[in-house]
């Protein structure tokens, strides 16, 4: 017997007791889930983080899993909570960007406002919506409601495409860091399928005061102490550091402008 | 088939092997157990900030569950293990204050001392009896033992009350910090239904140098810049900021002295 | 009815998508392991350190637990990927000694190198293997296929031993810090048995500037403020302080040398 898989996705951090309530509303629903943490160290309130480390995650789970994602700043406001299918794969998530990079969310055409208020913990709390909204039905999808069950159908919701890199008018593009891993590796806006549209490779990209023009196959082949370009893990082009922090180097931050050109 | 579903709350961090080695002892003991951790980052030592955490997490968790929490900085010494039921729980813990907040704790009469070494793991260390007895204990209990069988019935255990709000002399109420979450939010020791209880609402919030005296409904309600009270998801009154930590401009930490006002 | 049993070590932190991704692929080729993070909180590229934690932890497991290692400063380099079984559990990971204190390894010899590329995650990425190669693979362990299946037997493999303690000339050793663990204790490399082999207790340790003569039985029999040797849970002998940081005492970190007396 194949048990309900249900992935958590937070900012909420691993020191209070938020996770754990949103494990135990989900057990006292689903007692026969398998919940497994993609993270909850996103940096509070960074969106674009969340959706980055959520995209690369999903593709990697079976079909049928539900997603649950919580970077929330508008909890509490008017700000709609969704429920969504994309890829085989349930997402549940407040309405505010954070399943804009996940595969074949972009086209997704079968996206619920999450309305029923019978599917949630009762009383809502006005600051706990991962305990009292999205774990719940999270949980009741899991066991079997149907996604239709949960509100009404939407036609519009946020795509949240602000992270796209765009043209710079010379050529090359501009973006902002996605990402820095534990590493120091500095994960760029710039899919590498991008570049096989365009049947171009690029050839220098400029972070901080930092100009990059090196680039390398593997970690193992980068020289020591020289910063260079990698085709990172989820091909997206990085800017890595062999055996040490690229981000250091470049004083980079989430969100620090990038400049890529080809020539 | 429902699975017996055991929590761990500790303050061994997760960077060493001292909670995975828990998870071993208790898998080796009921194979079919859910492990779900509440949190391993409580404060090393901090049995105050343990006590509120385990208690925010249990109510959320369903009936029959076993909750394991260690932050025991007496280990070795004398002081005694106990398991106790509380509100459909199991729990095992020191007897050091770690359960005194947990609902319906303080009028419980059916707490045993753990003192059968039967169902520990052997040889018992003299520094780490989570591994060597709460997580074997915890794990018999979870596959079926008796309660009764860990030991005797004691007739007075541990109730750490220190954390409970104290009256000021002028209508008021002293307390301490309970927590500060990830978020900077600052958890007061003043729980909403004491409010209710004598139908006020403060109207002065004190702590270090700071002065509050706004109320806000939502995170969202509240202006960005200035720091509010708030109803926590937990009941408990909160000092918050909105996208702000409240706790770096309080200047408050774990245990930093408030007092509460009423007009 | 057993669940498989995985558990994963790593040095890549829980920020990242990549300890996620590990445990996607897992599920998705065997839906039914229960997955335990021993810790990914290693220090990036300290495969001393993921050596000791991984011993520590291995002999709480039930056997047949498959444990998959990843501390991993050669990917994409000819590094091998090894598999293999000892003292009744199955390990996967890189041939850097990241196995080489686990119980019983040392004189392992059914150890196969990882080449079967049918039970690999395709594409494989240059720089990913821990999702490409070692969870697939440890999956595929985990649902019965054989370790045989892996690859060629290797006759010949890293047991790094760079960590094992050696004779000072003066009848002590010389030894460095294996781990300090969250609340400052120094785990040394010197281990209780070898002192019951020659009959002798230490007199006097040395690290950095510190001379510690002091033996304890416990943490709490231990004076607050004063340094004192301790028989560590995991029976090596450990620098602590009572309430406090041994390491920071010591200015000592992983690594650090160590000198131990006998009189």
């Amino acid at each position: 017997m194949k048990r309900p898989l249900i992935t958590l996705l937070t900012d909420f951090g691993t020191q209070d007791h938020y996770v754990a309530a949103m494990k135990g509303v989900i057990l006292g629903i689903c007692p026969n889930a398998q919940i497994i943490d993609i993270t909850h160290d996103i940096p509070p309130f960074q969106i674009g983080a969340g959706a980055y480390t959520l995209a690369q995650a999903v593709p990697t789970f079976p079909q049928g899993a539900v997603h649950v994602a919580v970077v929330d700043p508008g909890v509490g406001s008017a700000r709609r909570a969704i429920a969504a299918r994309a890829g085989g794969h349930l997402f549940i998530a407040p309405d505010n960007g954070l399943l804009s990079l996940v595969p074949g969310a972009a086209h997704q055409k079968t996206v619920f406002e999450i309305t029923n208020s019978r599917l949630f913990r009762r009383p809502v709390s006005k600051t706990f919506h991962g305990r009292d909204i999205f774990a719940p039905v999270a949980a009741h999808l899991a066991g079997g409601v149907a996604l239709t069950k949960v509100g009404p159908r939407l036609a519009a919701w946020n795509k949240g495409n602000e992270l796209t890199p765009q043209p710079d008018g010379s050529g090359g593009w501009n973006g902002r860091v996605l990402s820095i891993d534990r590493f120091g590796n500095i994960v760029t806006p710039f899919h590498w399928k991008d570049f096989a549209a365009v049947a171009q490779r690029p050839s220098r990209l400029r972070i901080g005061s930092l100009t990059v023009t090196d680039f390398a196959e593997t970690f193992d082949s980068m020289p020591v102490g020289r910063v260079a370009l990698i085709r990172g893990s989820a091909d997206f082009l990085e800017v890595c550091l062999r055996q040490g922090s690229a981000a250091e180097v470049a004083g980079a931050a989430f969100g620090t402008a990038i400049n890529l050109a080809f020539t």
